[in-house]
């Protein structure tokens, strides 16, 4: 069983998942990435996966049979379970406790070369549903404070497989880098009385020069601060702090945003490997919630990041990056692009 | 000219490096990894590099000729520049300052395929000494808070050219990494009148389980909450906040802990990339230093990366890092090496 481990300088938590196991030599082998056939995300293969959580399905069709569109799947090799307590322990002076969460795999569509870009709204709409249900379910789980959905897109951006697929990790704790964005936004809140993300949305419409795409509800834009080349933030314009709140006709329009969006960038760079990550509020149902009014001050948003340039020694040792794109030029390549 | 900005919701700062301009295009092109001949930083080739700023070499050559052993030069491309002022301004609600900084380029060897785990104890001295001296004179400027040194070993490690080289880069802010692992050593203190490092050591030393290596006056140790499988700290026993606090006594014994552990690294993993980054005291000379007590909190120290796995989008959107090999796995394999 995996488990957490907290940094006594920085206060950082590490997943040590020790069933993973890796030793010297299982560095060596390189990444399987899974043709159609033998690829356990394609229609046809389901045995190949754990049994599915959740799909969407024609009526006719069984659980784990062919007939579907978007299947989630426990992730074969977790690193984290739902089985067992959160246990917290000393170690001397180290502080440790039990690796529970949850660790899913959203395959996003049945065909093994169904690339986002290529796919239509309906496609995408149904991919950002699936995120929003699984994440409602997985809030219900009490001992899990925070829930992250991100996609690896591409060997570089750590995608073991090259089937289409996103994943979703519940961890017993807030991350740091979430803890960090939602506690500068209550700061934010406490000298202005306004949500920052509103204030940026506010501030980048009225540049314009950083904004990759707008449409009514929701806005693409390159980020004052970006730290990588061509990163991305996608936002609602509403003030919203939970990705469960958006509407169903807001669902609609997210895919649109995110599917131009994606398309600008494939075209502009030519299809880049990328991560994306979901941010949006920590489960506020755990016991002592340490944000009583998140509603008011934090905004959910998806961060885009291509894989173009390398993360080295400097970034590693000072969290300080190098961009050697300004945001404005990046959005200037996106806004050029058809799309 | 680069400008550094900040980002409204979590405070970090980014260098954008509009000099260094890349458009889309530039990030397909392969890396460049130079071959003896054409590579700048070879013995007799000094013309190629900008005017070295210091080197050890010969009595009796002249500088930017033949018969040095370590070379330090600015990068050609440098991500900050000396010149210029500190000049901070509001652009709308987002805060940038100038990119005023140095970037220095440390050649470690005039040979080009002499390897840092392959050389003498002399050899690392040399490189060791160097890392001292450049950093007591960048200190001298105050508008500089922070000097980083680091190492990229390979291209997924970042480097662009294969000839062994560490970085020295100097910024007019303290990075946020940074400054977390200050504050927390500061807190730590504050609670125990204690240093946190020389406690880690101390708690190591009574495991036993996470050594990899230890002398009369080093350890090397693969951390408690290791991020990444194989990552190694190496830290003086002695406590001290400050690289150049070293005598040379303790330098001749930190190039054999230093050899020792990246010879045991190349070994068990077969030559791995990596990274290091020498972590030490930001600049007290600088006006309104924050942290007056520095020397006795923080203690200087090594961090080693070897790059094995791909850093994907949970660690990008949470901060949180898996790593699938326990550190005390990691360290018995080390420790089994011969060396």
């Amino acid at each position: 069983m995996s488990e957490l481990r907290k940094d006594p300088v920085i206060g950082r938590w590490v997943i040590i998942a020790s069933e993973r196991g890796k030793r010297p030599t299982d560095f060596a082998t390189a990444t399987p990435k899974g043709k159609p056939g033998s690829c356990p995300f394609c229609e046809g293969n389901e045995t190949m996966t754990p049994p599915e959580i959740y799909a969407v399905r024609s009526h006719d069709t069984l659980a784990n049979t062919p007939g579907w569109k978007v299947r989630v799947v426990p992730n074969k090799f977790p690193a984290l379970r739902v089985e067992g307590s959160v246990d917290r322990e000393g170690v001397g002076m180290f502080d440790k406790m039990s690796g529970i969460g949850a660790h899913e795999i959203l395959i996003e569509t049945p065909m093994h070369d169904d690339f986002l870009q290529n796919r239509s709204n309906e496609g995408i709409m149904l991919l950002l549903d699936t995120y929003q249900k699984r994440m409602v379910d997985l809030k219900r789980d009490i001992r899990l404070h925070y829930i992250i959905i991100f996609k690896n897109e591409g060997e570089r951006a750590g995608a073991s497989l090259s089937h289409s697929h996103s994943q979703i990790i519940a961890t017993p704790i807030v991350p740091k880098r979430v803890r960090e964005e939602v506690d500068g936004s209550l700061e934010y809140f406490g000298y202005k009385m306004r949500c920052v993300f509103c204030d940026i949305i506010r501030e980048e419409k009225r540049f314009g020069s950083r904004i990759v795409y707008e449409s009514a509800s929701f806005i693409s834009l390159c980020p004052f601060a970006s730290r990588f080349p061509f990163e991305i933030w996608l936002l609602p314009k509403r003030h919203m702090s939970d990705y469960s709140l958006m509407t169903q006709q807001e669902s609609v329009e997210l895919s649109e945003c995110l599917l131009i969006t994606m398309k600008r960038l494939a075209v502009a760079l030519g299809e880049p490997q990328y991560n994306w990550m979901l941010h949006t509020e920590p489960n506020t149902a755990v016991p002592r919630n340490p944000w009583p009014d998140i509603r008011d001050h934090y905004h959910w948003h998806f961060e885009i990041i291509p894989k173009l340039t390398r993360v080295a020694g400097f970034e590693w040792g000072t969290g300080f990056y190098i961009n050697p794109t300004p945001p404005e030029d990046a959005a200037a390549f996106l806004r050029e692009v058809e799309g």
